[in-house]
């Protein structure tokens, strides 16, 4: 990082990572806005402060594990693609469509706004993600800050309270009743 | 993919693969609107026409090569993510700031509207790009289609004007006296 933030945001052990503008910046492999979510670990590379609003960029790495909860983001467009591993992606429109598929590296998925969807890693993985601006701190909304690029080593689990909490912050709807089609 | 377009672009050679209409889908490593741009291969995976005009995405694969002119996109924030490889990234704001690094695996750089850039592929590598929605599609502006995926066996060389009007449409403007501070 070679700006000085533009913003004065007290008390955030982000601040100073990007520069809150839209100025040029570079990050290295692990560096950025670094959040621990159950067992993977979340890095922000970009938020709506730089690009104007339009978009934001992350990575998650973590090992195997569970299906996360069905949820939907009522305004946020989403995509994901696969760097490393094998990942389980669910979608359902709750209409006409359902799909579910195994995304290896180099697949994509597009999760445009109010589709129902879940992902599990099927092997250690790396996804990086793309979501509309304002969406990519919900990790951190749900998360606790961490300076480790690594796969946690020690799981941070989330209180519900937290999770509904940053769900309606960031708009991201959890819907543990739900159940995908096969 | 699984959708039917929900545009009619006629005699479009990408028509069908890509939705038209923020609709969910996926595509396998290789799929998606592939253009050859001198030597290399862009992989349009997701335009405006998905995103409400938010962002489009992009892969580009090339092998070691020259440095492309200098240019910068006035309306455009744009992202690098190197999936694989080395790549050269030359930035100024022809004010204060210019910097150069090279970008490997993982590595990541911001490049918002208005900054002069240009990169150079100093080893075969792949990129993984996002622009402002609308964007993306000057990779074929300036390209040939292609059904391949794989670095192209013969470079598309685009005659000058087709750049100027690509550059035009997609806002793109070269700026090949431009030299890059050290």
């Amino acid at each position: 990082m070679t700006h000085a933030p533009a913003h004065d945001t007290v008390s955030s052990p982000f601040e100073g990572i990007l520069p809150g503008a839209p100025l040029p910046y570079f990050l290295r492999n692990g560096e950025g806005e670094k959040s621990i979510v159950f067992d993977t670990v979340f890095d922000i590379l970009l938020s709506a402060d730089e690009t104007e609003g339009q978009y934001g960029a992350f990575t998650t790495i973590g090992p195997k594990g569970d299906r996360i909860p069905a949820h939907q983001h009522p305004t946020t467009h989403e995509i994901f693609y696969v760097v490393e591993g094998a990942v389980g992606l669910w979608l359902d429109d709750q209409a006409d469509y359902h799909e579910k598929r195994v995304l290896e590296a180099g697949d994509f998925a597009f999760v445009p706004k109010g589709i129902v969807h879940a992902y599990q890693n099927l092997a250690t993985s790396k996804i990086f993600g793309v979501g509309t601006g304002g969406f990519e701190r919900f990790f951190h909304g749900i998360g606790t800050p961490t300076d480790s690029a690594e796969i946690p080593t020690r799981p941070y689990i989330p209180p519900f309270e937290q999770m509904l909490a940053a769900g309606q912050k960031y708009g991201t709807v959890f819907l543990p009743e739900f159940s995908f089609r096969d």
